[in-house]
């Protein structure tokens, strides 16, 4: 049985995780959690954000489900980088994954997509580009200061996710592929990522493909959502374009996230898409329904499609349900999605 | 009186900016216009891109205004970085002004926002960050490829250009800066990008300040965009956040972009945010209603506040008074608009 690591964190992230748990017990029992102390929390308490020896126990995992880590009096950064980033680097996940639906239930922001008309998956590279941590500056705090960050891309690197993408495309419906990237002045890296692309593509002659620039892709991503099915990108225009295609969607409220190393040699990593919140934290009223989504991510990974389905499907029950503007509470939410997961 | 050179351009561009040069001969009678080919249509013909004699000739002009370059068959990279890149560098045009409206008559695609209620400018940084042309590859197309770009940025660069943005904050009515940038991930440049508006900020204490991620900012530029009043930026945040800016206000079609060198040390150059459309060139029905906001932003530049508000003025009205789905045509608009500025 699948063995997790729960990394709860800050703010909400204890009340949606918990759900998401409530969830996955229900549609497949006896799945093994151990909980981790991880975040702002525990950095203010021992200064320490993610040591050696807490990193070697999560390795020894399947997944981990993780809340919300952040609260406004860290410094930007430190969490970022020392946790997050840290952990999709070290444990290689370079596919991080980023569905969005418009769903059923849901108002979207547009005025002409209509719920059911958005289902879209980003898959973003997740250890390259510039997250890579290569830069520096000189002569800070002078009138001569510079700064410099590098976007680092290897052939390894983009090939494998855009292998990855062009796999989940042949799975879907639409088998439609889109790159983005800024092939027009990005010169060296835009021509790495176009000629893997077209390597990847020639493998899949059943798959169509497109190319859009990064600015092109943000503007249609707000005016025809509904033309995408499986976007893959690079670090940053991921970060961006995933944050867009989620307002879109109905806010990063709904947004779920899977950072996944594919071959399963370290584990992959599910969370959703929003912050720690700590504005409302501890009010039972934050919706778990990312975390969940987050869950069913996990479950795909873990190989336990028919689990993950169930859990999708329960979303689109709930999210079918809900009258706007009436308040919800958490654990509510919670017990209704294991409900429907098993009915 | 002014001297300014026009470069029209492929497809679209030579109808729009026809427009733009009717308007601006109304209000402003007697500006000196000398004509340059250049963009596809001429690297076709002669393999030249932009020659140092025609370069040296422009940097002898007020401003330039430009229709739009470019053409499906020629390579990615040629015309930006040859043509539009080479003029923002060469002529240190450090300001990238977008400013976004939603105006009357104008349906955005978002439900919940009014015509009249955004009115936001974007002061995108010009000539530095992944712009700068920094970056290479080794073992190109063998499975050890890496390919890199560099961003790279100064105190010179980023203090100038936020001065620029607070200096137009402090003459609106709203008078707030928002800073996007990623300085989570981003440490040093956005470590930098901080500090100088911070500094920058406390020569203005009559401008309200705030900062945002760029994820973030995608993100509330497409369901609150009414909260924004100027946003300084990086040269690609800019980019990307220019296209949302359009794409919630009516689309690329109505925007209208100024790069600019603002002590005027060279010309600064201003052109329309959409490309040449070749599918529709040569028909007399593009919109020429961006080319003729950029030569608003022209004549403001200039020191001709007057003619451009009249230029602004009569775009509001044109809009205003058009039925949606009425096809349109490039010369009527044009004559409509010079007919509105001057009554
Ligand atoms: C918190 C931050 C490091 C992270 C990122 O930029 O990847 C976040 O924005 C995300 O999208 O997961
Ligand atoms: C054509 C390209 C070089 C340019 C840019 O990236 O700056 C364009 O997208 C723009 O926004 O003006």
């Amino acid at each position: 049985m699948a063995r997790i690591a729960v990394v709860a964190g800050d703010g909400i992230g204890p009340e949606v995780v918990a759900q998401a748990r409530k969830v996955i017990d229900a549609v497949l029992p006896g799945v093994e959690a151990t909980e981790y102390d991880l975040g702002a929390a525990r950095y203010h308490r021992t200064g320490e954000v993610l040591p050696d020896s807490v990193l070697d126990e999560l390795a020894g995992h399947d997944a981990i489900l993780l809340g919300a880590v952040g609260d406004p009096t860290v410094p930007p950064g430190v969490l970022e980088r020392g946790l997050l980033l840290k952990l999709r680097f070290a444990f290689d996940q370079y596919v991080n994954l980023r569905p969005s639906r418009l769903w059923p239930g849901v108002t979207g922001p547009l005025a002409a997509v209509k719920p059911g008309e958005v289902d879209l998956v980003v898959v973003r590279e997740g250890t390259e580009g510039l997250y890579a941590g290569a830069g520096g500056s000189l002569h800070r705090d002078t009138p001569a200061e510079v700064a410099t960050e590098e976007s680092l891309n290897t052939r390894h690197g983009v090939e494998r996710v855009i292998r990855d993408a062009f796999a989940r495309a042949a799975a879907r419906e639409r088998r439609k592929v889109t790159l983005v990237h800024k092939t027009n002045v990005l010169t060296h890296a835009g021509s790495l990522w176009a000629r893997a692309f077209a390597a990847v593509a020639a493998e899949h002659p059943d798959v169509a493909t497109e190319y859009q620039h990064v600015d092109a892709a943000a503007m249609f991503l707000v005016t025809q959502p509904q033309r995408y099915d499986v976007v893959v990108t690079d670090n940053l225009f991921g970060d961006i374009l995933t944050d867009i295609a989620a307002a879109v969607t109905g806010g990063i409220g709904l947004a779920a996230s899977g950072c996944i190393n594919p071959e399963g040699r370290y584990p992959s990593m599910f969370e959703p898409v929003h912050g720690s919140a700590p504005d409302i934290a501890g009010r039972g009223v934050a919706d778990p329904v990312a975390a969940v989504l987050s869950a069913a991510l996990l479950l795909d990974q873990l190989g336990h499609p028919q689990a993950a389905a169930r859990v999708t499907a329960a979303v689109a029950t709930e999210l079918a349900g809900r009258t706007p503007g009436v308040p919800l509470r958490t654990d509510e939410v919670g017990d209704r999605l294991a409900g429907y997961a098993v009915a």
